[in-house]
């Protein structure tokens, strides 16, 4: 079975169906919708926020409000990326983590951020952990020949919504199926050392090199990495990393055209 | 097994999904969002627009834009509905009529409307009717215990999405699932003769008299009848129309406080 992530940037979702008909094997999809969530809450007057935590870490703030507009997105691009896989003959179903309680998380109640140099707590805050995968639901779709889409919310026990790390659920994911390789698609050739400089793409890791990397590298970049060593302490072998914008990018990625993280 | 079916007005989702738990049986729910889909289309400026066909239906008019708002709209209610049965301990599932082809339909690629007095065509329309449900998904959901929680949008074969009427969607998965009985809940007590006065509910109505009740009934009223045949044609045995905001509106529902059909 392959687990396959693409990221929530500009990508044609048709090519990679069609690349997913082709290669006719098990499937989980995993997919963001960022550009699309940006997109709506600037029209909704509400713009996307960014704040930094005390180890450099960037994420999106998300208010009740921002977590609805990224429900919206995400669900749309969700309904999208299903139509695009039954255009191309695969037998889609899409869930947001939310769904039988496939995402299971902790919500993080308070986060701090750093602004000007200042600690600040930040309420009103829907974001957290999964810390479990109900693989069960999952199962019994890819048994009996569905594909899996799956995207953001993922649900806490007492059923608040949380909006979630798509690289460490991933990870989650990656264990709870017993699946030891991940693809993981964005907008950049693979790993970027300097996230502003496409050559600058390491085409291999060794997987003991990740913490070593981890305080060197920048914004999204970072984000694979920590998912990447929790993928590794949960038992994945190999994640390849590649570009979602290329030709056959599944098959690209599996092919070491990106970066291998092993 | 059974059939509900609760309208897209201001309804409290947890008290809704709490009587589905105490209920207990087996249960497929779809759901509607329109007013949240207004709310959507206001604040994004362009609101929704109404057509009137040469027949007196009154629809929705959905081009691509009204169509991801909608998609937008709906799925956040359906994210919504999911971790309200969530927190009440019934293990939802949310679909989009797309997810595993569930529901096929025939996209409509231009309608008459009638616009002071003339008759006008339209393009750039993504509505239609489903001809076909895939009860093979749903089973699979409620044999493992899974409440599907459906609404829009339906695909057609081709994979172009598009807007359909959950009435009439209703009464095809109730022969799909050979159900016999549907629950169909909505803001007002029951069938009203007139629309805007809620003492005009008709507490019930024999199959035979829908096709006189047809040309007298006025906007969503018309929808429920036409529902409402379509399902007796297709092998539904009765139908209870109930309001969704009363205490124990499944309950109330089939203890006859709305309108029988049979």
């Amino acid at each position: 079975m392959l687990l396959v992530k693409v990221g929530g940037g500009r990508v044609d979702k048709s090519v990679i169906a069609r690349e997913v008909k082709a290669i006719g094997m098990e499937m989980v999809f995993v997919h963001g919708a960022n550009v699309m969530r940006n997109v709506l809450s600037r029209e909704l007057g509400q713009p996307t926020e960014y704040i930094t935590s005390p180890s450099g870490v960037i994420s999106t703030y998300t208010n009740q409000r921002a977590l609805e507009i990224l429900i919206m997105a995400y669900s749309l691009a969700n309904v999208q990326w299903v139509a695009a896989f039954l255009r191309s003959g695969v037998r889609a179903v899409g869930l947001s983590g939310a769904d039988g309680s496939m995402w299971i998380g902790n919500h993080k109640k308070y986060i701090v951020k750093v602004e000007a140099g200042k600690e600040i707590l930040v309420t009103d805050t829907f974001t957290g952990k999964v810390t479990s995968v109900n693989h069960e639901l999952l199962r019994l779709l890819i048994d009996q020949g569905y594909l899996p889409v799956i995207t953001q919310p993922a649900i806490t026990a007492d059923g608040i919504l949380i909006n979630t790390d798509n690289d460490l659920n991933v990870a989650k994911m990656a264990a709870a199926l017993q699946v030891t390789e991940l693809v993981i698609l964005f907008g950049a050739p693979g790993f970027l050392m300097n996230v502003t400089d496409p050559k600058s793409v390491v085409s291999r890791i060794a997987k003991g090199q990740i913490d070593e990397l981890l305080p060197r590298a920048e914004g999204t970049m970072k984000k694979k990495l920590m998912g990447a060593k929790l993928a590794f302490e949960l038992g994945v072998k190999r994640i390849y990393w590649g570009d979602a914008r290329v030709k056959n990018p599944i098959q690209s990625a599996l092919e070491g055209s990106g970066t291998v993280v092993e």
